[in-house]
């Protein structure tokens, strides 16, 4: 049997987490790249390092972006202050200051260079259109518009062999990704969802609301203990 | 008059010097963008430095990036050593060993996040089918396919404002580059092609090559003293 192989992009958070994991149960070899660009929650890369070593990939390779120079989000300035999500309701309507200009063209197009590299087959992305919350490239036109893009831009690509972009979560809800995840095994234990990157996660911010959702939704526990709850979590508890 | 603002791809080359120099003269202010990815010719860094400044630039904003993660190019690995072009005939009909994976897809995916930082209207790259020699990222098709997925991926685009790809170098010969270089008042000067990075150009690597014959095509004298000419060239002076 020839060996499939596929680029993970694994962020440290629980999408990419489910999406490798995926990838692993579809009996991939798995080459996992993160990037380093200032994140405030650096912790997300220790975590993404577990999930690599968890999963027994082939490689893992930390890729470092000096995205600081973009500034403008709050993810990558130090100078803002991640926002409290006020509500759940409030989430999805519009862009987030948590947005980082171009940033999933920016990781796809350099996994799609590790991709011919490494002979891969297939870059593996857990966006989804729940985590779109205002996120222009996380749609699905988006991930089409790359792949017909993708499909001209290699010397692979050339020699008529396609990189092919997976987006197994691009359709789930958070309830069905964590449902998902619970069936290919993904370790939640080493995932880290939260944007203010403390010691223990916040509860509080965007990321972890829907989070906490997801998990109440699907009926599982969350493997994570929290600095607080927010009253809806604990009250259906 | 509300001002037009370009980010310019700057590698320090004769290409994107001119293309570069054709944004200046369509009246955008210019915002150059150069890409540290370990060449060999490091030299190029240099050249784009005093290309910029010549053009009288806002900022110019040098970019690392780890390539040489992605061994499998002459370009970026140490290992290779830049091929002798032994005959201007070959040059085109393969894909060169000097190809770096995805090279312009990465390039134009962080000149895209820079666009929007900058509220830029334009990105000009000097690409152009001659030199395609079999880059499959300098075809028309590659880029009209990178447009469409541009104007999917950001906020901005999301906005409806488009990030226009400009590529005025497309469909001319060298020839007519350089040409087009002397009407726009490129600062040739400052330009360098050479693969090979030394003191002077070698004048023997296909780069070297397809410079002087265009030079040499446009009746126009190349600033630049080469270390050795080629058999054609001086034959001709």
């Amino acid at each position: 049997m020839v060996e499939k192989r596929a680029i993970c992009l694994l962020s440290g958070g629980l999408d990419s987490c489910v999406s490798a994991a995926i990838a692993k149960k579809q009996d991939y070899s798995l080459y996992a790249l993160t990037f380093e660009y200032g994140q405030q929650h650096q912790r997300e890369v220790q975590s993404a390092q577990q999930i690599a070593e968890s999963l027994q990939v082939q490689e893992h390779i930390v890729f470092p972006l000096d995205l600081k120079q973009f500034q403008g989000s709050s993810l990558v300035d130090d100078t803002q202050e991640i926002p409290d999500a006020s509500s759940l309701d409030r989430i999805g309507v519009t862009i987030p200051s948590t947005y980082v200009p171009a940033r999933n063209t920016i990781f796809l197009s350099i996994a799609l260079a590790l991709a011919e590299v490494k002979e891969a087959d297939a870059i593996f992305i857990g966006v989804n259109e729940v985590d779109y919350s205002g996120y222009p490239d996380c749609r699905p036109e988006y991930i089409k518009a790359f792949q017909a893009m993708a499909d001209l831009a290699t010397k692979k690509a050339v020699e008529g062999k396609k990189t092919l972009i997976e987006t197994p979560l691009l359709h789930l809800s958070k309830k069905e990704i964590i449902k998902k995840g619970v069936e290919v095994n993904a370790p939640y234990y080493f995932s880290w969802s939260c944007y203010r990157g403390e010691e223990q996660a916040c509860g509080q911010c965007e990321s972890c609301l829907l989070r906490l959702k997801g998990f109440q939704d699907a009926g599982v526990a969350d493997p994570l203990i929290y600095q607080s709850y927010p009253d809806w979590y604990t009250q259906n508890k």
